[in-house]
């Protein structure tokens, strides 16, 4: 990949988070100047390297306050827009973390983009987006959507407005939608609440549905590789990939990994349906035709994702974070 | 059509409108309690039934100030939500009229509805949420879809949010993909325009774009009885169906027509592109396999609808509307 027709700074929400963290880390590897902006509910300033980085600004702001973050779009080249609620299940109970923090949160950052001539923008979607698909694994466009939570709704909501910047105001977009991303420095997900169920009761590990719930797991590094790509590579006003795994997991799988990691000895109980809660998509499998066509390979499976992440979290909490 | 399953108060926003004016006198020659909600931004309280009028309340309110119409809400069984910008170019320009206005609309009063346990509701989509699709006629299962104008991202964000709101509240949802409806008391609109455009200046009728922009149109009274024949049959969480004609009409032929109509002497004047405008889609044909399947057929084609509505317009400034 060569980044000369990529200069200029990076706009980066949500980078305190697991996943834009490290999308920060490589930037500024490549020396790129990146500005990010998150406000901390899910993001931990520890995730990302400390004041005084060279190249690393650091604004903690709402997306829905752009005053305060106005100032990181001048001169901005892109927008990586990662900010989001990440509990699915918390934003079934309260509408507001989706909706309100979510699409509205993602409209004022996109009219920030806007009003700055910033020339590309990358949105950080979701498989949710699909609803309960017939078809799998499920290809780009695959429709009607229909999404089963709040959380789905602000994901495709904000999959429109990108739509509609690119076509109307020229700022090129990037919609990716992600099969289940895991790596270091997770602070949900269904492997991090099993470490934590873990920790809390070592004796038994419970698992919301039947455990036959079956998704794609792909490493973070994957999913940053493949987002980089497709920013360099392609250039239609609005450029949508599907990012996941060939393979699937199925939770009683992950299950089993996570209580081996931890002695073998917990027992694992399952409370039954097919569905793990409210808004679950129990099947999610993704066709990745469109970005294999770009050269990219994940360097994990899904099951070898879950390994790695699984050894993550053991150095990560045998280091006391 | 029985309504015995149907029976409750019915809240129409958007009521004051072409299109919701014409389903609460529907509703109320039906026998049902209506309660109309509209900011009268774009509607007008003439096209309803005058004050006093058996059934029918009336609250002007904006959909974002729940305290005002959260009472028309008490013991409602259904939801017709219509209010909406309809301009489309005038979104293009100012975004927060789509956004802000329509999609956080759609959310407030969702909430208003689930909040009252309300059973059922019915959204107003458009077929514009297709973006431009590669597939003629376009069914409801077309996708990705790019919309390309923030009109269209705030009808696809409303449709995410009935989705998410069926699945995760339980609110049955209608969702229908409009072709272009037209009928009597309309304030916008391709006729609309070009009868504006002759009042001020007969000698010519200017047309954006290359006149071989193509859409289907159907009139108001087909669109209902659709809306009413789908609610009544289905059942499933949500109820997606593309309301359209099974024909289309160049606009290049509308002209033609207006200007008969206004004694044929106008000069027409393309301004040239495929495009009538940013964010314009210039070829709509929709799939109607699914409504046509519950047993709705329209009783006018695309071109008897024009022609209709032509002499409706006609008849509406003769009697000095």
């Amino acid at each position: 990949m060569n980044g000369t027709s990529h200069e200029g700074p990076v706009v980066v929400t949500g980078g305190a988070g697991a996943i834009g963290s490290y999308l920060v880390r490589e930037l500024l590897a490549a020396g790129r100047e990146v500005r990010v902006v998150d406000n901390l509910s899910g993001g931990r300033r520890a995730h990302l390297p400390p004041d005084g980085t060279e190249g690393l600004s650091f604004i903690v702001a709402d997306l829905k306050e752009p005053a305060r973050y106005a100032s990181a779009f001048d001169g901005a080249a892109e927008l990586w827009h990662f900010a989001a609620n990440t509990d699915i299940r918390k934003g079934s109970k309260d509408p507001k973390l989706d909706f309100e923090d979510g699409a509205v949160g993602t409209y004022v950052v996109l009219e920030e983009a806007r009003r700055h001539d910033v020339g590309r923008a990358v949105y950080a979607s979701s498989s949710v987006v699909y609803g309960f698909p017939s078809v799998f694994p499920t290809p780009e466009e695959y429709g009607p959507l229909e999404p089963q939570s709040p959380y789905a709704a602000a994901k495709l909501a904000g999959e429109a407005l990108f739509s509609a910047y690119a076509y109307t105001h020229g700022l090129r977009s990037y919609l990716f939608r992600f099969a289940n991303i895991i790596g270091p420095n997770m602070t949900h997900g269904v492997l991090f609440d099993f470490f934590e169920k873990l920790r809390a009761d070592p004796s038994r590990l419970e698992v919301l549905g039947d455990g036959r719930q079956s998704k794609s797991y792909l490493r973070t590094e994957d999913c940053i590789a493949a987002m980089r790509l497709a920013v360099e590579r392609c250039d239609r006003p609005v450029n949508l990939f599907n990012l996941g795994t060939a393979d699937r997991t199925p939770v009683r799988e992950i299950a089993e990994k996570v209580v081996a990691a931890h002695g073998g000895t917990a027992r694992i109980e399952f409370t039954g349906g097919s569905q793990g809660w409210v808004g679950d998509v129990p099947q999610q499998l993704l066709a990745i035709d469109r970005i294999l066509a770009l050269g990219w390979r994940p360097r994990w499976s899904s099951g070898e994702a879950i390994d790695r992440t699984i050894a993550d979290m053991i150095a990560e909490r045998r280091a006391g974070a």
